[in-house]
């Protein structure tokens, strides 16, 4: 209820601070007899987690998942999946500067505030190590809907864009540099600016887009659980992230009726898509596209004034091992929050039917 | 389950369609003893409702909710508070035409492919005359938390935006035009271009703007359910919104940290306030402010194509009594919505106490 | 949250006090596609109703329920299904002497503490006529379960016991008497006492035995949703009730394991069925049964000791109409919650189909 | 949503098979800054675990709980509490001869039915094995609610009944005997008759009775979440468990109206508490107590007759490490189910102050 739990039929309840033993979580809801492929599970791991590349943190973390039930010979039971995934590699007196401070645009003053404690350890709970056990659990839905095919990758970073629709890209370009922008003339340019952000200890942020092919006609529940309201709520909670749009977003706010409707073709697909795949709520086997924007990460290695809990402003030098740019290692964490949306309404959709 | 509740201790489930008897809902969790003000409720309706200006939809909409449960002499007691909303104006017959066709950009579509059968007339559930409801509930939610301010406003019709920070606006000027715009030069441009779009029987989006100010520190549950994140689901979950944004938004995703933080006062306010007044998902006290894209009606007052149910694509002429732009009565359901979301935050907040 | 919604996927919210404007709730989670037996709806409602026999309190309640939303064209839409049972026959100021006091066994006292406020016109929410809601509901549950047969009766009246097991009676005989007992030399005395009850002013207990046959295997979730555990809540959940057992129940645990294990048939049928047709939580197929208990009513047509609220206990004379003895009506609500457990089970049973 | 959590605000997650790596789970909604007992909490677990006495099983299982979140410097810090207890002397090899076939009375057929798959080593997820996690849990939830006494002990075991009142027995007896019986004359008694049903390769059935004294006035929500439908779901979850009756529970159901009902004192509490501290599913602060009853074992260590996967009835030889007789054990896990629904409530109760 704390709000540590995610989905509906395919649930995920986490737990986990950067700093203590392990994070981990609880899958309920997983369907029985699916054969799961664990490498690919690992990879998913691989993808999110630091030090993959001189453009992210050079921090370690093994982020090796080890899954404690809910998986007999291989196969998934339909019993709750459970797993953790061990903190190897903290350094907890890296953070003791900031035990009595509060860093700005961070978590720490306001769960001070709300708790009354926190673990002040690298951010504790609101760490986006935390997403780890997203990854994991999004790595697992991915496997219960395997006909549909979720890619993300990063549409900007700063004011560099893609400035291309998404048809155009070659998504096999994506994993093949460092920033996941599969249009590699806009990458090359993406990873020179985050090194001279990086150079000045800066951070910048920056958009992921994601697209969701090979959709069945159907899923989502109006009106409140609307497909694109989850998603919506599912990148939202993504650390860092400020703004979600899908469809024509924010432009269609600019548009008129008669540019913007989406004309029928006889099958029953439209002939443009400024719906974003979804139409009252529910999915119509168009293509499902959706922007998310991720602000720069808060943690500058620059000298910076933080409040202390005695009320006073003080000068800090920002340390540690942070990411310049957070969208490159954002991407498998947003394509996991949509296999667990799609997932999820897939398994719900079954529930209409008597037979 | 089929997603017709929204919130966890202030919770409202609705029903209804637009062209069936009434719709209606019931709010559970509403603390006891709070002194209803009736009058406000019924003039939250009044902003809600069509037909009251020029620039809106001419149906007659009488909209009365009646209260058949939880209060008693006056008061809240506790339990459930059960409403109707007859529908007193539909004209069944103005919609026979779509009963056997599909208008792009609805929803008719979709409802047929995925439940097998749909109440065609006015668009039924997906008509946004369901928000009708939702403005009843928020109507009270706004009653458990008197002391937070919710205001909202048009701040973009088409390509006109107000083109002020909200600081500089007078919010005294929203209720005193049609548009709901507080920046009345924009105001004026706003409702001629809606006039020029109706006589072209086009439609035409637009934004609305929400501010949330005497915010308490620490609302908002980490990690899944983070204030944003609800406040964007609750967007999101309105009929023809397309994106949400809160604080920076996509402006944010283009900046740099040491631009974006937002440093601290002494007494933990910040100077600046990028962060919209939500740091980790929790409420710092600051101002919440963000922005909702609400897509052009697709219903059009011109020849359009659409889909029938034998896969034949014909010319039909829409018909009808339905809104230019949308926005303007978006307002009051969009501070319904936050509404919602931060009552039953503030309610849930007072579960951490042991005492 | 507050308590008033039941189920998971198939879902019941209740609203109303028995002296309001009307009862009502809203169904969401009804598959669509399902022609309603509008006749068999009601029927359940005459069955619950008072005043159908000379055991049964002469209260009129019309208790005629009408449908508001969900339904098109005599089918279910897969929207909520919103419906309102008018109160029509409320005397209030039958109430008034009870406006300052608390009758003993009766919620008069909790409500008022827990809440600080209550309706006490005739228990307001804590009034056993909330149950009509239920039987609307769990009406509709049997039409989404149609194969299963859900069949409920008085067991027990007082000390007069049905003395033979379930599968000697025969059920055709349920509702030719007034009682609901299948053994009509049982009934006879059954009815013979409760009108002696009846003329003492007093009142008296019994237990109502629900037998479900024709069961698919596999409802019920473990490890907490276990479906005898969601059939007792859903019992205990009634007015009145103080204890649920089912299978071999409390005499269960007198008895050895050598005694006590249901031996197989070879088509995995059992030869014995103290299990009540489930085990580990889950349904093996075999006819589940239970009993429930039922307090006797607390208000009695004599002189009292109450409490009032300003600490004095005073003799007050019970007053109205109500019965002698519940379980001759509690027999549909008993069969409505069953229904209500066991839809929810085969819907969300569904869910577990990747294909 | 598939059944492995249990509460609304301090809610618990739980996986693990008996034969996996590790049991374990979250707990989500507990209050921050509770300076946590964990010498209170393992003592729990010991009163669980095997192999105490020499009429519960020899089976050796540590049942160390090992905390990975949500206590930071000994106190609870608001977030998630995750935590695992791992299986260390499982042996496989012991339940191999049960891979292709199904036990009388145990759950191996209905999960093989539903899932399709099972885990079958020791029960796999049906095993009571699973209760250790509740325990965790309980014992957590004893320290939210400190002043709320909850004190289970065995009230029969097969015939053996203790014959007084619980409030004539001495509860400081309880752990001094290996059965948990406060009447040190029938503790004897029920030992003996234990050890001779050991002897015989038998199980034997019980009832434990729970008192909850000290309560605050006001827990529990009607109408379906009334607090002894909570309660009665609580233990229905619990394995083995066939029945539940709170208060006069069945004997009610024999009384008439005028002696049943309890008499109020001026202070608000009751002459006598046939009640058992509930009324109209709300605490009224009198003692709550309850009685649940456990079937015998299903495992005998004698042949029986079991159901093999080609549907063939062969005779098998029970072995393993099993109890005689589970209430002994079962009184932890009682006063664990209890805990948590009574903390649930308390904190769920503090939503309805709007100051």
């Amino acid at each position: 209820m704390a709000g540590n739990s995610f989905g509906t039929i395919f649930k995920i309840t986490t737990f986990g601070e950067s700093h203590g033993e392990a994070l981990g979580g609880i899958i309920d809801g997983c369907p029985p007899g699916i054969d799961l492929d664990l490498v690919a599970i690992q990879m998913e791991m691989q993808r999110r987690k630091p030090g993959q590349s001189s453009i992210v943190t050079q921090r370690k973390e093994e982020d090796e998942v080890q899954f404690l039930s809910g998986i007999f010979e291989g196969k998934t039971t339909g019993t709750p999946i459970g797993f953790i995934v061990p903190n190897t590699n903290q350094k907890s007196d890296d953070y003791s500067h900031i035990k009595d401070t509060y860093r700005p645009s961070h978590a720490d003053y306001v769960y001070e505030k709300k708790y009354g404690i926190r673990d002040y350890r690298g951010g504790g709970r609101s760490s986006a190590r935390e997403t780890a056990s997203r990854v994991v659990a999004g790595a697992i839905a991915k496997q219960v809907i395997p006909d549909i095919k979720i890619t993300a990758f990063v549409s900007s970073v700063g004011e560099i864009f893609i400035d291309k629709p998404y048809q155009d890209l070659d998504f096999s370009n994506i994993e093949v540099n460092p920033v996941r922008c599969p249009d590699l003339a806009a990458a090359k340019k993406m990873e020179q600016y985050i090194k001279e952000i990086k150079k000045q200890g800066d951070t910048v942020g920056g958009t992921v887009t994601c697209v969701i092919q090979n959709m069945p006609i159907g899923l989502g529940e109006p009106v409140f659980d609307k497909l694109h309201a989850e998603l919506g709520k599912a990148m939202l909670s993504i650390n860092a992230v400020k703004g979600f749009e899908y469809g024509g977003g924010f432009c269609s706010a600019k548009m008129k009726g008669s540019d913007h409707n989406d004309s029928f073709n006889e099958d029953g697909t439209t002939k443009t898509n400024l719906s974003g795949g979804i139409q009252g709520g529910i999915s119509n086997g168009m293509d499902i596209y959706f922007r998310v924007a991720f602000k720069p990460v808060a943690t500058l290695l620059q000298k910076q004034e933080v409040l202390n809990n005695k009320g006073e402003l003080i000068e800090q030098q920002g340390k540690g091992r942070h990411d310049p740019c957070v969208v490159p290692r954002a991407v498998p964490i947003v394509e996991a929050m949509a296999a667990l949306v799609i997932a999820d309404f897939y398994l719900l959709n079954k529930t209409y039917q008597t037979k």
